[in-house]
């Protein structure tokens, strides 16, 4: 099974898992699952499998599942705190079902990690400690907006929990499973985690300086919210009390960004991504020449050359 | 250890389990963790181990721990969705936090489940199983609200999902893990869910009858939001529909309660959860005599001669 025709399997691996009689579980699940999305942590996952020289594709598919399966459920809980009303190029499932269905259905998808990890052991563990550190650091940021506190420190601990933990525990499973020795293992998770930091700085800078139609979600949101990089990097405190708007009409998050476009701040983010993005790289140089350890080499460069 | 001594090994787990540098995950989790409940479900979990022959009451803890812990997660997010305002004589976390922290708390609470289960292999199957028709049933309940559909038919539904499924599994997983043959193992199964119905039926009348200081949590509640025993045994179609309130002004949720308490409603509602108790406590004559066996029989009578 090549590396394209396994993705599709996870992506098959999804849509059955989520199999319900109860209709609205189904339907909004299968609505946000088959929306697309870039799927950056399970091929993360199926790459660094192979990268170590796992060959039996059939057995990391339902890891690689379970891996983009919880970021999804995060995705629709993080939708009804923050209101997001498109997602991937689609309505959100509080947008169309409503608060309630949206927040069962997370917990749904939340319940479906764990059926398809169920038969991996150990791995479990890794599994659990890098969801709650993913639940932690959804609540430092919304601790953190909620207190106009965020600076770069805050920032740095936000995203670490957030992303990077779950893109170090997604390369970190596949080289388990795939056998890779305790040095690959630790090289893969210190690649997932610094191209996880990297990944999510550009994230944040995208929803900055690009359009909603081109993110496939709101843009913009972040800001409005008092969260994210761009918020960060302005100063320790509330962004509404460093800003200040010219015109005493401005809005203070449109003030926030005008001020973000007009410095260098864009650029010193693209340069921390893109930093982070090499040291990612440089971890694979103990692993042998493959086409996954490539495919690594690329996805850490896609991670930061992208405009959505 | 006796039992006694267990179910406080159990409450001292959950408490360390939700350890977090983020404040309000640790809090909001100590905060309902620590305002008691009946405890049944861990309580379940222990005496199927011990009536089966368990004797090693230390591997059990962290599964009993797992079970109240998932049950406590779907009340944080259940008191959500029903703007709850007290809960085990508290208030509610979203009363107190907001209901953004609320979602992350029974999320993070949802994560620590599985950090407590990961040593437990194959038994993860089954809890990964009894959690997704726990929140199958909570989103039927939701569906069955909303269209004004609750029927008796639904109901049993709704009840077999979102409770006996836990308390069934609850009890598969003690007798598994003492050990059980395959025939004790099914018993307590089949114990477990008729004690979950039982168990329900009796709560959605007390929600009806008692009140709320008793309670500990707002009486009432699900009358009032087209949910419960009370609604679904009036008829098959929305409770608006069917109760005319007496009076113009009358609140329709008032003027249930009222045709309900004029009924034999309440009483029949009594009797069937008797008769399923009753049916529970038959499962166990294929135990042999114990301390745990009888502790599981009284458990059963207490479940249904309560009056909180």
């Amino acid at each position: 099974m090549d590396h394209a025709k396994a993705l599709q399997a996870v992506e098959r691996l999804m849509i059955e898992i989520v199999e319900s009689e109860v209709d609205v579980l189904r339907e909004a699940s299968r609505h946000i699952l088959t929306a697309g999305g870039k799927r950056m942590r399970p091929r993360v996952t199926l790459l660094a499998y192979e990268a170590v020289g796992g060959d039996q594709l059939d057995v990391v598919l339902p890891v690689a599942a379970a891996v983009e399966l919880v970021h999804t459920a995060t995705l629709v809980h993080d939708d009804i705190n923050d209101h997001g009303l498109v997602r991937r190029g689609r309505q959100t499932i509080n947008a169309i079902w409503g608060r309630t269905f949206a927040l069962l259905t997370g917990d749904f998808l939340f319940t479906k990690v764990y059926t398809l990890m169920a038969p991996y052991g150990d791995l479990n563990v890794i599994f659990a400690q890098m969801t709650s550190e993913l639940v932690e650091g959804e609540t430092l940021q919304a601790a953190a907006a909620k207190e106009g506190k965020l600076n770069r420190e805050t920032y740095a601990c936000i995203i670490a929990k957030k992303t990077a933990a779950l893109f170090a525990g997604a390369a970190k499973l596949g080289a388990k499973l795939g056998n890779g020795t305790p040095q690959q293992v630790e090289a893969l998770y210190q690649y997932g985690f610094n191209l996880g930091l990297a990944f999510q700085i550009v994230d944040d800078i995208l929803d900055l300086i690009a359009d909603s139609q081109k993110l496939g979600k709101t843009a913009g949101i972040d800001v409005a919210q008092g969260k994210g990089f761009a918020v960060a990097v302005v100063g320790n405190g509330a962004h509404s009390a460093v800003v200040v708007a010219e015109e005493p009409a401005e809005d203070p998050a449109k003030a926030l960004k005008r001020k973000l476009l007009e410095g260098s701040y864009i650029e010193e983010g693209w340069q921390q991504a893109r930093q982070l993005a090499a040291i990612a790289k440089r971890q694979l140089d103990c692993l042998p020449p493959s086409a996954a350890r490539d495919e690594l080499l690329r996805l850490a460069d896609a991670a930061v050359e992208r405009e959505y």
